[in-house]
């Protein structure tokens, strides 16, 4: 029996790992019986490890969609029975997202858009410095996902620290930053942190970024977009002054996320949205602004995402805990082992020393571009992968991956049945190489004649492949 | 027989205006069949006449994301059967959403949030004056709803012209001011108009509008949030520069919305979220943006979103818009005569001389706060109404109404039915007064000892009152 982490650390023992076969999921979700086409003419259930990017709905939150869209009236300034009912349901959808991180008494939970608008705003708010006037500073690290660095170049006044090879050094090269710039004069206001990197799961521990930031002055933000899926988080219990995370990454795409966090930033900050619901008072000459959640979400608000995303949050705090990184563990393990056990396959660490990685795992097979490889394994063996750079270039960059990966993510709805389908059909490709003929087309790798049909009752004409190079738009963060 | 306007313009003929107690909705809604509790114990089918608020989901709406749901998978960077499905229905939805308004071939269509996140959208594109460098100048009317005044005050130069009492010598003012402002060498960049009032359903003519604005030079941009629900628009017949509209008044509150028009201003403008998908290349130093909607959309898309206001676009562009009309019409002049027929009542309207107002018609009733009306109709009639100053507290200032007034609005999920039930409620109240008790808690009019229950399952505790006052926090644009 080894431990989680002697196996991330010891891939020679990636035999002792054995088939999770039958491991059911934790929560149902829906298209979890959903059949796709193969090359082949075959039809199988889709393996979604696609999961980090966007995961698919719980049941039970399509089931609460539906229940209370017969309720669905405007909110907050009706007076109408489903008006009051509605606007109910929203703030009781808002206290039940602030709970599930743990809200303080005094935090705000407002309902945003995704974890990138969720840190847009916030990155609005970071108060300048009181002696110079100046933007307030914020200190990122190079591992992390564009969201969490660009609000901050953009809005405050970002410092990216390149991190080391190890959990310890890089907790010392922040610790330093930190005291530096504190004695120095210019204290950071802000540590942006991820909650776990969206390329490999790992994380810095928390206890010990929160102490670091606090005896430096600074306040942390986590980007919890890959974490609170995987993991209970409380802001009580850990510090952490500010969580941003998406409804689309915790089984609610329903178009909601959240930031969650303290009170006194956000109510002086400038409103992110201008618009009817954040003021108080507007004349022609000048407007008086709201505080509370009510100045940042201008506008109506997503009645439906809100209840959808607090859905996911009861259905996720109503787990154990342990059952779900049992869960997760098993499949986690069993894919690292898998693939490490392959000949050409390396899988991407950001720490040698890192622990309690969540569900994601990327990695390379040599002599196969990671486009080939995703492309493969969706026509192949109805697998959803991604592949590229994961909107983390910077990192890429820096582990020598400019040329990006292949990325597989698992969740509470994901089973062993779709791991064990990987692991062999990267096997499959190692040993034996692609039964298509695929090729390169506007930059993508797509089927050649590719002979899947689209799916029935949809309406489509055709697929978008991979990173929707549509008509003049380029979208996503590819390796360009 | 009288032409619509003529009604509106002589309310002494309302005794010609017969009954639509038969006239059924155009399409079906969810919650159309919804019991609701009035305080006398009965229960009666709900009444939603504050579609210009939010607007139930259309039952083909609510069908679509039901059929889409176990397709969804991550957009536009994955590689998956499903993450291309998803992808082709995302960018099939936004070519619908564009179709609906009639987008030219070069025009880029934004999935935004809602009506109030377009403007912030399209307010910090506004080019700045080729000459001065300054922030490019924007003009717009007092008559607007707050979404159409705060982003340009804030991220542009935004000036306010005061309306006048026709729409003859409002355009007249427009006109004079576009002209001078050129003759100065200041032009305006942008014209910024509302596609139909939020208070009173009335418009400027949109060709007069825009030739004076192409005249001098400025581009329009029409806030259609009140519109496109009720009429059709075309971008490529009117020439109208910019379009931006809200799902949840548009049949499809999954919180999605769009700003469609030319692209140049949008290539170039700030992105307004900064995050992944929204750049081409990030290095620690320095960052390349997309153009195209990628640009604006940084984050993962609202999919579900996306294709619910597609299948609402689809459903309204099917309708056959003299049937819309005259529905509309029908209701709008049912309940403009039955309350204008009634003593002690008043029907606001900004201009004395607007044709083919929207189906948005706001009153008072004399010796009767806005709100205990609201609330009556509500407790005792099943009704919901808006009450208050709907976000444009400059237009009830300068007509008068700064107490507020009520607002019902209609669409095509609207029954002759409902109207005539708000007709007659109103009467009684004007008749006998209201039957219940109604206190003022908190600034807002409830029902004393409201013996209402919460609706089965909804898992609530209670209702939350008229502008939601919770806790420390003030919601809305109250009548303060």
């Amino acid at each position: 029996m080894t431990t989680l982490t002697e196996t991330l650390l010891c891939p020679e023992r990636a035999d002792d790992v054995a088939s999770v076969a039958d491991l059911p999921a934790v929560l149902p979700v829906v298209g979890r019986d959903t059949l796709v086409p193969l090359v082949d003419g075959r039809e199988v259930r889709y393996a979604n490890l696609d999961v980090a990017a966007s995961a698919p709905a719980l049941q039970a939150v399509a089931d609460r969609v539906n229940q209370v869209l017969p309720l669905y009236a405007s909110v907050h300034r009706g007076a109408g029975y489903l008006s009051q009912v509605s606007t109910a349901l929203y703030e009781a959808a808002r206290r039940a997202i602030g709970a599930f991180v743990g809200a303080r008494e005094d935090d705000v939970t407002i309902v945003t858009r995704n974890t990138t608008d969720s840190l847009n705003l916030l990155a609005g708010c970071v108060p300048a410095d009181p002696v110079t006037g100046e933007p307030g500073r914020v200190l990122v690290l190079d591992v992390e996902h564009h969201a969490n660095f660009l609000p901050w170049q953009r809005d405050a006044a970002a410092t990216v620290l390149t991190g080391r090879g190890t959990v310890a050094e890089t907790l010392a090269e922040i610790r330093a930053e930190l005291r530096s710039a504190a004695v120095e004069g210019r204290p950071y206001a802000l540590l942006a942190l991820t909650g776990a990197s969206n390329v490999t799961g790992e994380a810095l521990p928390v206890a010990e970024v929160v102490a670091a930031a606090h005896d430096a002055g600074a306040r942390v933000l986590l980007d919890g977009a890959q974490l609170v899926p995987h993991r209970r988080l409380s802001l009580a219990e850990t510090g952490v002054d500010y969580v941003a995370f998406s409804g689309h990454k915790t089984y609610a795409p329903f178009g909601a996320g959240a930031l969650v966090g303290r009170r006194d930033w956000l109510d002086v900050g400038t409103p992110y949205l201008a618009g009817g619901g954040a003021v108080r008072r507007v004349r022609v000459g000048g407007t008086e602004w709201h505080d509370g959640p009510a100045r940042h979400e201008a506008g109506s608000p997503n009645v439906v995402g809100a209840v959808a995303l607090a859905a996911a949050c009861e259905a996720l705090a109503a787990l154990d805990p342990a059952e779900v990184r049992e869960h997760e563990d098993a499949l986690r393990r069993r894919l690292v082992a898998g693939l490490e056990a392959l000949d050409r396959v390396e899988v991407v660490r950001v720490w040698s020393d890192a622990a309690d990685p969540v569900g994601v795992v990327t990695f390379t097979v040599a002599g196969y571009d990671p486009g080939l490889v995703a492309a493969y394994l969706s026509a192949e063996h109805g697998i959803g992968v991604r592949d590229g750079r994961f909107c983390a270039h910077p990192l890429l960059g820096r582990l020598g991956f400019d040329a990006g990966a292949v990325r597989a993510s698992v969740g509470v709805g994901t089973t062993g049945e779709e791991v064990e389908r990987l692991v062999a059909a990267v096997a499959a490709l190692v040993a034996e190489g692609p039964q298509a003929r695929y090729d390169v087309v506007d930059g993508l790798w797509v089927v050649v004649d590719d002979p899947r049909p689209v799916p029935e009752g949809s309406g489509l004409e055709g697929l978008l492949a991979t990173a929707a190079l549509g008509a003049d738009e380029a979208f996503g963060c590819l390796p360009d």
